[in-house]
């Protein structure tokens, strides 16, 4: 098992995870005393958490979330963002997006440009989910960079050596002095909201991504500022059934722009937890632990618990047949992404509302 | 010998510097196609260039020189700025001087405020010079960061390695990851006048600094830009005798704001090229190339290229006592001073007409 920000390779053992990296494990004592528990809650996939006790206690706080803007962004970026807009919806806190087109363009083999204008289109789909602009900004590093960010930067920086970055990110030398230098733009966007507003702050971040929050809390502690908090999350299954959900492999993921012919494509080719006759199905049962439909409807399509519970059991049983569970899931997908790319379409005019001001 | 961006050690050897570095003396042939050579040209301190040549066959061109702003400034650096001015009158040049707060917070022990601090105290005395304002513009990294800056600098960064500012700069492990990045950060700000304004660029700076700007001339070169200009110095001497004039040592240096009595004693107590005894110095004469009172004529108060030859051949052949020397050039020091004292008064209400815009 191989898990940091730039690589995720191996079969993923969660639990070594957490204890690795000196996170605590979300407890359902803990998750009853979240407002109203988004989807993403529970269902066990944000799973983990530094301090995230300490930060419900607060009146008021911040979420960072950051989004490394890609060609194309999927359901399963989204999915997070979803959550992101609920935990808001319930506690009013103010959310702040840094997209990392400095990142995207240091590190991946891609031009400025084609950077800039990812930023832009995968800001739409966020827009489209519903944040409140008076309590979300988004941070365009290459397109809205503000002198305290800037500053907060070289005030991390300082704290932080090569050889940490080193050791922790796994860089060699011929790593760009940019890509050394980005963990201290991360810990700004993420320090941010406390030493701008003073409010305590948690990270909403995949859990390969936690090295970054580590390095975080570690110059904050060096600046004498509140350590972040942060809630980590699984990866997103991918479609094929091996690994992780990856936007730039289309058969891996369902894009946001993706029409009904394509989610259609990609939903009936998904690795399948049924068996190969309908014969050893109905006596067998199938697996929806390792079946992207089921995956997809309870990460992301399937509200209703009772409802999910119910397809698991007859998916389980054999009564619920593959093709029965993909057409209804087809059925979410493309209703949902319908709405959607309705609302992304109007997101465009709105876009200046969430930028820094 | 040692000479890079931070450390200078040894004997100093400026002909080895050239070759080694790679850079051309300027030739009297080259220096005569200067209009009206300025003090430091003429009188060689300003020996060496990459395509100043070049430069000068241009219509329009900028000056880059920048500022590592420190608590005092000393004569030494007001020297260049004073040549870069004499520049401008004479070119209508355009001059752009980067003020790295950044980098002298990244490198050195001093708090985020004084770094801020010392920038706008160091810009009164350049403005002080008397700089055309509609043609001179100070970026100051912490205070004014600009986009096109920044984003200039990102671009720039994905082309060095840290290997290459390792072997160049001499870096280590331990060094903080601001301070590696920010030879990506003076590039964009040498290369700024370039991308924003089509203007092609000489560098003017000492020696000790060259490797930024062949680092600056090689991320040019990858990104499709003309390669920067420069013009190199030598150092100025120490008041002491030993080695090169430091900031941080007040025996080493007149500072800016040095009253008439601190000029006097620090003149007076200069290491001097004159012999023990009176009796002596007729017969022996005096050494004017190692005497710190006669450096100061030569490299700032004295413009006067006649009156300059025959001080230095009377010193020389024992007709000038040192008593007299010092006599002279504290007159020379103080009067100019005084005036420059008073203009930095002035200057600070129009410290806004110089910043970023």
């Amino acid at each position: 098992m191989k898990v940091t920000p730039y690589e995720v390779e191996g079969e993923i053992d969660y639990d070594r995870l957490v204890q690795g990296f000196g996170a605590s494990r979300l407890t359902p004592d803990l998750i009853r005393k979240i407002k109203n528990p988004p989807l993403l809650l529970r269902r066990g996939h944000f799973y983990a958490h530094r301090d995230f006790d300490k930060i419900l206690k607060e009146k008021k706080f911040a979420i960072v979330s950051g989004r490394g803007p890609s060609e194309n962004m999927t359901l399963g970026h989204l999915a997070t963002f979803k959550f992101v807009k609920e935990i808001q919806d319930r506690y009013g806190c103010y959310v702040f997006i840094p997209f990392s087109d400095d990142e995207k363009f240091l590190y991946k083999d891609i031009t400025y440009e084609e950077a800039r204008q990812h930023c832009e289109e995968n800001a739409l789909d966020i827009i489209a989910l519903g944040f409140d602009p008076k309590k979300t900004e988004f941070m365009f590093d290459l397109g809205g960079m503000k002198q305290d960010i800037y500053n907060l930067s070289i005030k991390c920086a300082k704290r932080m050596t090569f050889s940490m970055i080193k050791d922790s990110l796994g860089f060699i030398p011929s790593n760009n002095i940019g890509s050394i230098f980005y963990p201290a733009m991360q810990a700004a966007h993420i320090l941010y909201p406390t030493v701008k507003y003073d409010l305590p702050v948690v990270v909403v971040i995949g859990i390969d991504q936690d090295i970054l929050v580590r390095l975080s809390r570690d110059a904050a502690f060096k600046l004498g500022l509140r350590k972040p908090a942060d809630l980590l999350s699984k990866f997103l299954p991918s479609l094929t059934g091996d690994g992780k959900m990856s936007a730039s492999d289309p058969n891996s993921a369902i894009y946001t722009t993706d029409n009904e012919k394509t989610i259609k494509k990609k939903l009936n080719n998904a690795f399948s937890g049924g068996q190969e006759t309908i014969e050893k199905h109905r006596k067998l049962g199938g697996n929806p632990d390792i079946d992207a439909c089921f995956q997809y409807l309870k990460l992301f399509f399937e509200e209703d618990d009772k409802k999910l519970k119910q397809i698991e059991k007859d998916y389980r049983s054999g009564k619920l047949l593959s093709g029965e569970l993909k057409k209804y899931t087809i059925e979410k997908a493309v209703s949902f992404l319908k709405q959607h790319q309705a609302k992304r379409k109007q997101a465009r005019k709105n876009l200046s509302k969430f930028l820094s001001r």
